[in-house]
């Protein structure tokens, strides 16, 4: 019969058993799980609610739980329904009832799941940004490194102006630095402690939430016990900040697909990060990049389970609730994979730069300089000039020339009554000179893309800064729950000792 | 090396072997992959591609790798990608390159691994159509039991008119039936054959599609070779079924919650089909109609993946499409499953028709029947009758009564100078009436619900004898393969056998 | 007050009025409204349920209804809530509440809705049918002149092998006959009569459901009430037929900015279907493709917020399902107007077939037939042959050659003890023999292509038939319903009139 | 010809204009726009870029568009694609070439149209802000008045434990405040200015973006041009944020459908916020929670918009982005109109606390607290007192009574040896009792209550504080660029005014 089996004269069919575990999900947060109820029953010692005894039966087997699961001793099993019953189970098998049947007083598994899961879920975020910044570092370094490198820009995929493949890079790090931001205000809702809520209501127990807090690392207490109980929007806002992730990371993948086709050839991927055909000899294929661009849609897909989940729900746990976290999990570890194989894929990857030259300088992309010049230096309306070197343009196409061939566009300008020798035009219509001349904030010049760098470099210095700060905490308390278990199952006084080290 | 490696100088990094490989994915699919090995490499024999000697030899080792994966000697390899080029490795390792080599002969993993998706999605679409078809049935013993036992009918979740849980039970048999038959739609695009497509352009071998398309049971071939290579909308048709079914299974879900709450009443479910608390001793949960409704959630989000990842994905294989199925096998168990335990649960459930009259009487379901008498009787327009019966209403509210305390309303209809006595009153507004008298097409009446049984069941009938079609048709195909195969091993020339089994 | 305002004592607040309004989207159904409203009065007369007085003082004021709404002069207003609310409101004004009252006996808003909606998405369909039909014209045109026009054929976006604009042109109208062929199916759930359904539970009234059908066009009663008033599944079947056609067109749309960009320059699109930018003056910018591959997001969006409203709502009208329309009519329109512009965007747009060529041919893309070449000619097993072409490949590679370098190959094949000459390479490594060389059902060969010509053609004909009839029959149903209604106005028998045009 | 159309030899087609056009979404931002270009030119006459001249003869006629768009002498032009080219349009015409010509110097489309959304945006975004500090001030009002009101609270919509209308009433309180500060972090990164990105490279001329951030009330600079150009992550995470809400909007929704139902009847919605029925006079539906529920849909179908316009595009301007405002608007919109009504509905219904104290005293729900008694007084295990205090319930049901059938309950304890009477039982499990007795952090009692609303809205005062400051800040900016202006026109030098402005 299960631990709440009281008031049933049957047992779950087993069709449902199969229907409502979550062992597989729910064993990924078993060592959160122990560290919950090594908190909980240090609280309830501490606060007198069980004596110093029940507290040391308890801890002892769950200490226990610990070895005997990484051994392999301790196995989940599905008819628990889920890693908290399990444990529980453990321990009352354990200690015996009467002090393992004590572990759940002042506790639902309302507060306790909670407890796991956003134990689980900020470790995970945890790690996604550190992985983010990695990336962003990579695109630093290659913008120091091609800072002046001359590249195509391109909008509507088409050429528009030429840019640097360190001006590309630094957009990339720029875009990045919004999704550690997205991850890090969703921790902040994700790391505030929920126990102690019970079931919807809290408790007549005279609990003390705010030690759980301080032996679980959380920032805080989320304090109402109603909301907490029903709400996921922690889920939700991870889950769309991964999606927004997913989405900027399948814009990299896609340029990674399109560059490094036979027509661009701007840039060659590693063969460690491409892969074959089974019956074409010549094949090799953008995969890692092509399911990058695909995995967005699984990261979408989460996000969508989630708020469908959500929609009408009352208020209150509702066993639709333990949905939140199968595609969660899968959500994390795809954006955690996909940063780490993009990463090594952008580091390892060639840049071709005489292809990259060659395009800037054969399709017209320095049109708008052309125009620019007019307005400064022939005193003519910007939309005037627009139309002058749009029917330049026009013109050099039907004549199979483009602006780098300044002698024709010298000659083509003359019939609009414009004198610009070639040799004037190749002074400011040269690739490499246009993107020079772009000094505006934020432009292509190298001046401005070492600023950019600069920029970029401190603000991921300040949000590593937080990152650590956030990583240290956590361990902090998780050593400090460990020694004191220790101090009490020697011999120490509870609350004495919990007080003592916090 | 991979089989593929030939032009690479490098092998394919470790952290990029995990990210593109889907071998536990891919796993589910390898009988399938077998059987369709063997069609082809008895195509290639009987088109003279192969000679019988090579057929032979990789029949063995085909035939080999079933018993061998059935008793856990062959053990599918992450580093082989795919269970496709597993089983190839594992053909050439046994057969030798010389003959191994040549079962990838006119063919591609593009082609290949659609043959085996189709031939897995095709399975599970027949079996969740024969679940449909149980839970129908349910609903339809149901109806026959309960023609006669008046319920509230709601609309905006408030009491609409009266009606029977025999009506009730048909709507919810009629909605299925759109269920059974969009994934009969989308099973006839599934089940045509890809085999033959090669990468995207067909082959120079003189290859013979129809061949394998009666060896494989397909129902027809896909012909053109880019197309079916590069769509996957018989996956999303698919997907978009189960998705409108969830939905619907949605609603008989939300219905049970409703139902069973302490307010309503108006069901039981059994123990079996419930879950207690950690904490609150005295709850009884419906955790699986929950989960029902949940997991709508699930199926929703694996439509719009498939959605996110066909947009805007240019023709030809992309690697993209290998992410076709994580989700949609999770979508499909996820269907299997939900549509078990809600038949099982379904069943056992007990109806409160005590409560069911109960409620019906007490709140004014009968107010358009009302309108409706004065209409016929009284020759009042309908607009206006509304108005007589809805003033009425707000002065039996403000009195404390309802429509089933006849002697009131007769006296309040008498202000609005419209004499009807109590009794008259009683003989057409009592519920059991009520629900009688509606004997348009499709309504209430005992008599209209035996003919919406009577043709639910025909149409069941009909679907069930397509669905017994299609599933005795794989059968066979599936025994005859067999049969073949195990007369060209034991030595019959290969064209002629095949042509004599066909 | 509101008509349906008899129980209430007091009006709906303004804020709500806006809230609950649905005008805007209703109004494109106003013909639909006035059409089936039409139909029911003539059914209530042929029943005996209206007297021919009756029904003829309302048919008077539908009729005046049509004329005032074209003319501007009936103009709906927000305070009667919707469509129907607002020509009931007319009628009534017009006719007087002693006939217009009699209206809407027998009848709810519930069914009602259905009719119009159901009328004016079934109309859609067809429109967007015939705009696909136009539009696999336009590809089979095309492919009719460019059967043996060689292009790259791409897998991963990377060269595969050489296949032809006309098989590619094929492949999208292969694919589009799918999109007509869901389209059709949702039109069969789509097409069927809910009138007669009422609140939810049919009626007192002895009404005919099949005469009804037979006035408003449609093929046959969705018979359950309840099952009717409470699905929109026709409109999710709908829109997720739209989601794929649109992920499709998507498609289509992501290769024409690709082909059209410098880098592939493969096509070059008219300048009527391009647009310009406000800055630099040489952009001709896809535009419309790119807006293509957008609104497939919108359509997506659409199905989604289908689906969540769908999910956890209990039987019966809920307002809920009001939400049904706007997005759909969105979704509906967005599709129409796409199909418009792709259509002539193709026919607009030049192949470059020189372009073409030249791609073909320096970049490996049979490399497929020189293996195929090696297992037939030299009996090498194509495991082998995939290996040592990709060994050639490599080497070739490091030349800075690549396989239409025929002295090049042999010299190279011949380090593996291969001698094939450069004459015999060229007699089968010629892009154009090899897209003759495929041969296989659905290949590049212009046989086959021509075949799947035919194919195609003979599949349009067969739904262009279904789609002819399915809209005389709807036009033929217009056509009595309006007769009848004028017979009966000029003064003959209701029932008698009905019966005979019929 | 288009303003753009220099190269082009042909007009756009008429269906193409249609198709990619965007007034009607455009022309909500035309305030925005003109502030916007006014800001520019004053940039570009404080730098130098333009005269003093050029500045005036632009300025006189875009503060003359103002004048004329409000008197409706303006109207929005189809063929100008946009409310940018419109304005443009109107500015050339007015000023001429010579002057108006000019305006465009140094800016693209790409950047103004996001200044415009940008400042778009933020004010719907501190307006929503607004609206939700009204409805959770309206709960908190509701708090105050029901901290002792008890009613039964729920999990999985099952009676679980007994709660007040003020606990219920502040978990909304609560819940609401992480949606204003979600929207809080979308808009820090709204309310960057993208000005002086130009095409995507920024530019040759010596632009100053800090001072048009000044004058349009930006935040800061969002630096990087090919960033900010490329990115909508502001729309998502804003879009993003609004479904959150909607989804916690839509759990209000579902328990005002759910409590105003017969069977609950724990509310009664006013009135002015229902809706009746076209054929069932009885009915008062619940229309505007129901439609609250489904526009969720609504939000979330945005979301999955934008995230699949997103996928696979590649860095720089794509048309596809013109299609992140038609959704966005109608979401700002929806969630703008739903808080209004729900709020106006929270603050007419009334709450019968008659009907809750009933229900909270008919169906076991102080099981927990009588275990927890058990705990405490009788010093068992938790998890042994949840099994008595099961199979007590058990046996009361079987009786027929419930746990405050005190004598009985007293009885059936005794059968497990506990003696407690019924007075001491009275004693504890009073509902009322047992609310005051959950004194734990974020609990029922009456004190924690308080605490909580305390806690609240000191919260919001915060919050409210944050905003005020926004909307000053843009209201002083436009009030200071509309000074400049007038100064400008009455004569004034323009740097020279503009830098003692700031």
């Amino acid at each position: 019969m299960k631990l709440w089996g009281g008031r049933f004269s049957k047992e779950t069919a087993g069709t449902v058993d199969q229907f409502i575990e979550s062992i597989e999900v729910d064993e990924k947060m078993i060592s959160e799980d122990i560290w919950g109820s090594e908190a909980h029953v240090l609280m309830l010692g501490t606060q007198g609610i069980l004596t110093d005894e029940d507290v040391r039966n308890i801890l002892i087997w769950l200490e226990k739980a610990k070895t005997d699961y990484s051994e392999g001793k301790l196995q989940l099993k599905r008819e628990f329904e889920d890693v908290h019953m399990n444990i529980e189970s453990y321990v009352i098998n354990g200690a015996g009832p009467e002090f393992g049947g004590k572990l759940h007083t002042a506790r639902s598994r309302n507060d306790q799941v909670l407890v796991d899961s956003r134990m689980y879920v900020r470790k995970k975020i945890l790690e996604i940004q550190r992985f983010i910044f990695a990336l962003q570092n990579s695109f630093l370094e290659l913008a120091k490194i091609h800072k002046e490198t001359v590249m195509p820009g391109y909008t509507h995929t088409q050429h528009a102006q030429p840019i640097t493949v360190g001006y590309w890079a630094t957009a990339y790090a720029s875009m990045l630095s919004r999704d550690v931001r997205r991850l890090s205000h969703a921790y902040e809702i994700v790391n505030l402690n929920p126990l102690g809520s019970c079931a919807l209501a809290g408790t007549s127990f005279p609990t003390d939430r705010e030690l759980t807090t301080k032996l679980l690392g959380f920032d805080g207490v989320h304090i109402h016990s109603l909301d907490v109980i029903s709400s996921r929007d922690f889920v939700i806002e991870t889950l769309s900040a991964l999606a927004i992730m997913m989405s900027n990371l399948s814009k990299l993948a896609e340029e990674m697909v399109l560059w490094s086709t036979f027509e661009f050839r701007m840039i060659e991927l590693d063969d460690a990060y491409t892969a074959g055909s089974s019956i074409m000899p010549q094949k090799k294929n953008p995969c890692v990049a092509e399911l990058t661009r695909a995995r967005s849609g699984r990261v979408y897909g989460s996000l969508m389970q989630l708020l469908t989940i959500m929609k009408g729900l009352p208020m209150g746990y509702n066993r639709d609730l333990q949905e939140d976290k199968t595609l969660l999990w899968d959500a994390l570890e795809v954006s955690r994979q996909t940063l780490i194989v993009l990463n090594e894929m952008l580091n390892t990857m060639k840049i071709n730069s005489g292809r990259m030259l060659e395009l800037v300088n054969s399709n017209f992309s320095t049109a708008t300089e052309l125009a620019n010049y007019l307005v400064r230096e022939k005193n003519i309306p910007f939309r005037r000039c627009h139309e002058i070197v749009g029917n330049t343009v026009a013109k050099l196409i039907s004549l199979g020339k483009n602006l780098s061939d300044y002698e024709e566009v010298s000659k083509v300008l003359k019939e609009s009554d414009l004198n610009i020798s070639a040799k004037e035009l190749e002074s400011f219509l040269d690739p490499v000179k246009v993107v020079q001349s772009n000094k505006s904030l934020g432009s292509t010049s190298p001046a401005e893309i070492e600023k950019l760098i600069a920029g970029l470099e401190a603000d991921m210095q300040e949000k590593m800064g937080e990152l650590d700060a956030r990583e240290s905490k956590i361990e902090d308390a998780k050593k400090t729950t460990s020694e004191i278990v220790s101090e009490v199952l020697s011999g120490k006084e509870v609350a004495e000792t919990v007080r003592s080290n916090l």
